[in-house]
Formats: structure tokens, C-alpha cells, sequence
């Protein structure tokens, strides 16, 4: 795949971070960002100088890859105003934590007027915006790509190509395996992180340790991207959350009765599972 | 307070840093290191050298400090094997995670014996077992005492002082404050930590994100040393437990409803809390 241009949209953490991965990766390509607002163009240029900034969809023409970096529910009105600046050989591909209602809405809109596929990166950190940016950000990142049944060989190749260009672990598989998963390893941990903070409260703050610090991180995140996320995949947290309250059902079992072998058994399968994680 | 011996016993991550910390800060001061086991001796030799070791308690004759290290339900039987070798000037101290029943425990055995005090240092790691010992351990780490009502202020100030030269940050509460405050921002966290775990199960773990890496690191502690703790401080976590599954009920309901002002203002509250804790 040759890179001469490569468009971002909307680029908040993710998107920036992908800005300055591809300078680093592709210090050839032309890099045209897009923001929708023009207050954002002086932040933009500060935080990427290095790239073409305009509030015109138009500066997208002739991109070899189209990033959509915009929230998940702004996806569909954006591609509807991009689609006369693509090209059919242009790859398209978004950063969407969710797959399916993405997959649902995006592919129709793309088909043959460029080559769609969707990208889950999953980097990133309680910190938002693109004054977060970081050009390391998908060093060792997961990347999800979710083709349909349809998807050419070229298209997932390519797209592969380009995510570990930027240092990311590329995996493929199909969007509704990959909410089904994610609801478990990725929006449950960030939807639980939540009532961990609202059970400790704010009065006992003054005495946490590295546990609650590392445990309640991510509840620091953006409430209005995390709300539009769980909604997102709801379905899918539902079915993981029933799993979670059955788990703290074991738990609140064992403490009521005092029951140390059912609480050491509890314990020692969680360790046993956490402890095959590799390092990062 | 002069500390010219300093006696640690049944070093394990808490107690091998201590060693490691006591060296640095006081290093004319003889440090002596007792292990239950002979098989443990040639470890404790290696990760401290600088210490006399024994698995004889007489080794702690004239220490000025004890520190008991030992875990909580084998406080009571050291210290009645203790009790042989201490004198009345003797500070006493343990690191138990919890303290109303340690304390109801120990404080009678050594009432006239040796100045007793509780501490419980807020470090440690997923990782346990004196060869992960750290000199730098207890550097900003929080540090409770639990004195009683009846505690002399001399023994609080130099038990203060002896934390605060391994450079933690002393905070001096009730037994019953420190288990019902410790509970929500340790032991829960600790716990939920598993049902995480065991909800994602390992088939995903290889999309596992910072996020999740955070979040369930300290679900890979001991579950022998975390049973013993849940169980010591069950009452309250239990208490605990319930404040935290009213948060995951509003949670599952906005999810089911679809309610995206509900579920906004969920991650907001807890996003606030989160956001006032300082940096590490």
C-alpha cells in the first residue's frame, strides 16, 4: 500500500495520537487533519504542526486513507458529507469501541464509494482530547479489525499494514465476536470502575494505595465518551454484568458465612486467570 | 527515640522492605531478622544480608523495635513466644491490614510487657514473599496507626517517627475508623478485582488494554494472604459490598433503559471522585 496522503477527522486522543504515530511511520505522507469547529484549528496546529489543518471536508481529496476519529454517534452525518472527497481505492476505517450498530450504519453508506473497514484501537487512557496525544500510543496496542463477510482480502491487508506500521498488535475477527468480548475485557472493567469510586466515596481518599489507584483509574475517564460507549454495546454489558453479579454473589456468600475455602477457591481461580496476562 | 536494634519478624514483602528501608535510614542500628523456618534462612540472607539472622526469637533481646510481620492469625501465638525475650521499653508494632480483632488480641498479651501500637502500612504489590522486597516500599505510602484510647503519646510520636523515616505518610485513627474506611478503599477493591477477572474469563485476555490491566491487577495477589484479610475485616466490607451493588443496580437499570442521562450522571459523580485524587 502507498501512503501519499492520509486524512484524519475529528481527532481527539486517538486520532491525534494516530497524527503523530503516522509522522513518525510515513514521514513522506502528506497528513491533512480535519476539525469540525474552528476554535479547535489553534490546538490542532500546536499539537500538530506538522499537518494540513482545515475545517473543509474537501481537504480529505486524494487521501490514499480516510481515519473517521469523530465519536461514534457524529460517524454517520460525517461520512455522509465525506463521501464526495473519496475516491474508491481510498481506505476508510474509524476507532469505534463498538462494532455492530457502527458496522450497521457505516458499511451501506461506504459501499462502493471507497474501501470501508472498521478499527477498534485499543489504547488510550482517562486522559481525553487531543492535548493527550501521544506518538507511542498503539506501541503494543491491541487493534481490532472487524471486516464483514464481504471485506476483500486487500482491504483487512491494508489496514493491517497500516495499524502496525504504528506499532499496534493487529487482530481480526467479526464485529459482533468482538462486542461480545470487549463488552467483557474492556467496557465492564470501565463500568464497574465506577461503583468501586461511588462505594469508597470521597472521605476515605486520603488513605488510598496503589490497589485503589490502579482499581478506580478508569473511572476518571470522560462520562460523556463512556456513556455513549456502554449505551453502545449495552447489550453485550448486560450479559457481562450478570456474569460479574453471580462472581459477587460467590464473594458476598463467602464473607456472610465465613466460609474461607469457598473464598480461597474464589481467589485463587481469579489469580490463576490474571496471572497468565503477560507484562505490557 | 533511639533505635539502636531494630528486630524484624517473619519477613515477608512488608516486612523484607522494612529490613531494606530500616538499613537506609538508621544504618548504624543493628538489625536483627527472625524466620520461623531454617528453610527460609538462606533467602533472608540473600535479600538481607546486612541483618542477623535466626530462627531463634531470643534474637530479639534488647531490640528497641519489634516489628511483627508476621500474618494476622499468626500474631497471637508469636508474640506469646515473643513475650520471653521483650522489655517494657520495647516498641511493639505489627502490619496487619486490619486491626479491630488484631487489636482486641494482641493488645492484652503485651499490656505492662513492651509499648505496643499498631500499624498498618498501605503498600505492597500483586507480588508477594520477601524476594520482592523494596527499600523504597513505603515512600509516600500511607501508614495507619490504630492506638487505643489508652495508648501513651510517646508510643504513638516514635512509632510515627520510625515510619515517617522510612518516608511514609502517617495518619493515626480507631481500629473501628480504619477497618470500616480500609474496607471501601482496599479490601473492596481487592475483592471486586476477582469477580472482574472471573466475569472476562481468559478467553479475551489477549485484548486485555491498560484498562483492564489496571483494573484487575490486584486480583494476581495472594489469595491465602487476601482470604485471610477479606475474612478478618468481613463485617464491614460486607457493608461495603452493599453500598457498592446499589451503584452496579443504577448501572444495570440505566443499561436496560437505555437511560443516557442516568448512566451520564453515574460515570459523572464517580469521574469527580476520582478526578480530587492527587497524582502518586
Amino acid at each position: 500500500m502507498n501512503l501519499r496522503k492520509i486524512a484524519i477527522l475529528a481527532p481527539g486522543l486517538i486520532g491525534g495520537s494516530v497524527a503523530l504515530a503516522v509522522s513518525r511511520a510515513f514521514p513522506q505522507a502528506t497528513l491533512a487533519v480535519w476539525t469540525r469547529r474552528q476554535e479547535s484549528l489553534p490546538l490542532l496546529q500546536k499539537v500538530i504542526p506538522q499537518a494540513e489543518a482545515s475545517t473543509d471536508l474537501s481537504l480529505a481529496a486524494h487521501a490514499d486513507l480516510v481515519l473517521l476519529a469523530a465519536p461514534p454517534s457524529a460517524l454517520g452525518s460525517l461520512v455522509r458529507s465525506l463521501l464526495p472527497h473519496l475516491s474508491p481505492t481510498c481506505l476508510v476505517t474509524d476507532v469505534s469501541s463498538f462494532r455492530s450498530s457502527v458496522e450497521k450504519e457505516i458499511t451501506p453508506l461506504l459501499q462502493g464509494k471507497a474501501r470501508w473497514i472498521g478499527s477498534h484501537p485499543m489504547a488510550g487512557s482517562e486522559d481525553s482530547g487531543l492535548a493527550s496525544a501521544r506518538a507511542d500510543l498503539f506501541q503494543k496496542a491491541p487493534v481490532i479489525l472487524t471486516p464483514s463477510a464481504t471485506t476483500p482480502q486487500d482491504v483487512i491487508r491494508d489496514a493491517t499494514f497500516f495499524w502496525q506500521s504504528l506499532g499496534a498488535r493487529v487482530q481480526t475477527m467479526t464485529a459482533q465476536a468482538h462486542d461480545a468480548q470487549i463488552a467483557r475485557i474492556s467496557h465492564l472493567p470501565h463500568a464497574v470502575a465506577a461503583a468501586l469510586v461511588l462505594a469508597a466515596g470521597s472521605s476515605s481518599l486520603s488513605l488510598a494505595g496503589s490497589g485503589y489507584r490502579d482499581a478506580s483509574r478508569i473511572a476518571a475517564g470522560s462520562p460523556q465518551l463512556w456513556t455513549e460507549i456502554l449505551l453502545g454495546n449495552r447489550h453485550e454489558i448486560l450479559t457481562a454484568l450478570h456474569d460479574f453479579q453471580s462472581a459477587c454473589t460467590t464473594l458476598t456468600t463467602a464473607l456472610q458465612k465465613d466460609d474461607a475455602p469457598a473464598l480461597l477457591k474464589y481467589l485463587t481461580e481469579a489469580a490463576q486467570i490474571r496471572r497468565t496476562l503477560p507484562s505490557a
